[in-house]
This record gives C-alpha cells, sequence and structure tokens, in this order.
C-alpha cells in the first residue's frame, strides 16, 4: 500500500497539524510532500486538481481520492483506520465536536488577522489587540467550558471512552497551542478545565504522539501559523 | 415516525436555514421548535442536553441522536433519505464543499461583526467596513469562482449530477444571502458564475424549495442574520 500524500504548508503546525497528529498516533504511513518539495509544489499540486481541487490546504490523497477540510479528513481517516468508536451516537456527536474544534481555530485566527486576511498582523493590530480582548475573555472560556464538558461526558481514558480517537488529538492540540500563543491566559485558567488538560496529558504519552513531539517531523510553533505568540495579545 | 425537531433561532435565516432548506426541498417531516415555542425554550432545551448539549444551534433531534454543526446534520440527512451521492468519491466531493459553505458563511459573518462577535455592529462600523473591502474585492470571488467550478465538474443539472443534494441548497442559499447583503457586487460579478447561477436558478424551481419560498416558514432576510444588508458595506 502506498502512504498517503498529505499535502500542507511546510514551514508551520497550522491546521494541517491536526491531519499529522492523528495519522502520528495512529502510526499510518503518510509522506508530508510539501515538507520535500515546497510550498510551490503544494500550489502546484492543488491546481492539477481542478475541477475537484480543494478549496485550500491540508488535504490528503489516499489513492483513490482527495480528502479536503480537517474535520472531514479526521473522520474518513478514524474510519478507515478503526479509531472510529463503534456507536453511532458516540461517533456522530465526536464529529460534531471536531468541527466545533475548526469554529474554534478560526477565531484563534482572527485573533491575529480579524480585519484583512490577507494583509500583515502588522497592518491590523488595534483590531487585533480588540479582538483578542474578547477572545481571552469570552471566547476561550466557553470553548475550553464546552470541551472540559466533552472530556468527561463519557467514561474511560479518551473522549469517546477507551480509545482514543481524532477528536482526542485535537483537543490536545488546542490545548498545545493555546499555550504557546497565550500563555498568561492559559496559566490563568487552564486549572477550570482539569479534565481537559488530563486529556491533553495522556494524549501526550500516546506513544506515536510522544515519538512524533520528539522528532523533528513537529514543526514549532511561530508567527506564521495560526496560534501566535505575540505578548501585546496575551493577559491574565 | 416522529418529525425531527430543529432547534434554531426562530427570527432569523441564519445558519439554521441550511437545514430547512434541505428538509423542505426533500419533504422531510420536521417541526421548528423554537418558532413555536420561542428562543428562551431553544436555550433552555439546549442547557437540557448536557454532557452532549451541542455548542449552538442549529441541532437537529432525529430520535436517535441529536446532530449539531450545518454540514454534519447535512451529512446525515442525505444519507438518511437518499440524497446522497451513491459514489464514494463524489459523496466525500460535496462533504467537503459543504464544509466550505460553512466557512464562507463564516467569513460574511465576519463582514458585519469581524473584532467583537458580542458586541452590535454598530460599535464595530470602521473595521466592518475595511472587512467587507477585502470580502467584496478577494473573497467574494474567490469562492464563488470555486463553487462556480464545483457546479460544472460533473454532468448533470446539479453539483453530484442528476439529484440534487444539500450542497445545491446550500449554494442557492449563498447566493440568495449575497444578493441580498451586497446587491451591487453581485450584479456586478455575478454574471462570471454563470454555472452556479444556473444551479441557483434550478434549486429555486424544485417544488419543494419552490413552495417553501412561498411559505411563511420563510423567514425574511433581515439585519439580525448571518447576511444583512448594511448599504455601507455594498460597492461594485
Amino acid at each position: 500500500v502506498e502512504p498517503y500524500k498529505l499535502w500542507y504548508w511546510p514551514s508551520i503546525q497550522g491546521r494541517g497539524e491536526f491531519v499529522r497528529l492523528t495519522l502520528e498516533g495512529a502510526g499510518i504511513p503518510y509522506v508530508d510532500c510539501a515538507r520535500d518539495q515546497g510550498a510551490d509544489a503544494l500550489m502546484q499540486d492543488m491546481k492539477r486538481r481542478a475541477p475537484f481541487e480543494p478549496f485550500a490546504p491540508p488535504y490528503l490523497d489516499v489513492g483513490t481520492m482527495v480528502l479536503a477540510q480537517v474535520g472531514h479528513i479526521l473522520t474518513w481517516l478514524a474510519d478507515a483506520h478503526g479509531l472510529a468508536p463503534k456507536d453511532e451516537a458516540t461517533l456522530f456527536w465526536t464529529i460534531q465536536l471536531q468541527l466545533t474544534v475548526t469554529d474554534f481555530v478560526a477565531e484563534v485566527h482572527d485573533t491575529h488577522h480579524p480585519v484583512a486576511t490577507m494583509d500583515y498582523y502588522d497592518d491590523q493590530k488595534p483590531e487585533a489587540a480588540r479582538y483578542a480582548t474578547g477572545f481571552r475573555a469570552q471566547r476561550m472560556p466557553k470553548f475550553l467550558g464546552y470541551f472540559d464538558r466533552a472530556a468527561t461526558a463519557l467514561d474511560g481514558d479518551f473522549v469517546a471512552g477507551a480509545q482514543w480517537s481524532p477528536i482526542d488529538t485535537s483537543l490536545f492540540q488546542v490545548i498545545e497551542g493555546l499555550r504557546y500563543a497565550f500563555p498568561k491566559r492559559m496559566s490563568a485558567i487552564e486549572s477550570d478545565y482539569p479534565a481537559l488538560i488530563a486529556l491533553h496529558d495522556r494524549v501526550a504519552e500516546l506513544p506515536g504522539i510522544a515519538a512524533y513531539l520528539k522528532s523533528d517531523r513537529r514543526i514549532p510553533f511561530n508567527e506564521d501559523g495560526i496560534f501566535r505568540h505575540y505578548p501585546e495579545l496575551d493577559a491574565v
């Protein structure tokens, strides 16, 4: 079997990281194509797939088809590789949670790019400061509280029970990213979400994840990605 | 069989409209609960569903479970009611397109609420003007061009072929909404997307949709929803 081809920007974690984490956690063979071939190759590959091209990376070529949109890719991977909850109601609940992670990640992006996606952060700093204030005060507690309740809804070490699934690696990444981007705010509030933090810690100890985090395949957080540390956007 | 229970804000089309359109197009029995019982009942119903409560409306109680997130609800409805493309690659492509509609709708929302979701539009008018400028110039053509190519990718009257599916009613709603919110801009550019406009027109003629649009179940667009007409945000 050919390894899957993951296409995503080669210099950031970004949205692609949610896919990488599930692939790594499950030990699924894949090639992170643009890390070898560069961002130009990614843009060329996308065009080549017209009229079925993805709207944006990440996308995963699984041989028989190309999947785009993080939640969609992860749902397919979970089903294809035995990670999906067996109970239908639980499965569908985890898919909904994953799409809620997608919504939250879009808001994280907007903390540094609230008014002009195509412009630099430096061109929208006052607007970003205003967005980030509401994000820290209202949106972070709302989403983290929601995910914390999700982490305790069912028995077992992971959201869906005894077996981890993509929502667990995704919530791990949310915590990692928020700690990087908003360290002061996270220090102040993360003890309010003990189940979510405990879940994060258990994901970090999964053998595939632990090995990945120590490898150079894990790109460090940086100020080109989704989770960016701009000290002026952070506060207790 | 009990009709499904749809829960969404009773006074706006909003994100719930994408679900209503598929239900109406397919003639699936449902009760739009909060239109009878009010917004307070919606908020109480959501809480009642803890710890599996949706993060936000719309959600659909189908008896055996509760589904939230528009793309997720529509994928389930299509599968359960014979609307889903039979070919797996086509099915998965339409799911990806639907999630891209979700992304676009979030950007439409941000045209009037770019920096503070909890505040009024009146408190963020300069920021909205800046966001809307980039939205009209860059994002509208990018998304509409993408969806126009999608509308021509396969033979047949609809995105997936001869049978309409939720992505068709969703793209119909995108065009309806943009025409309401940005009439000047849409008049200037919509002829660039003939396949998408033709698709919109065919959806409008589906018997279930045509009847719905004439009924009082179709809430008029207004300035509390996602697609809002603020003349100062529109331009050629």
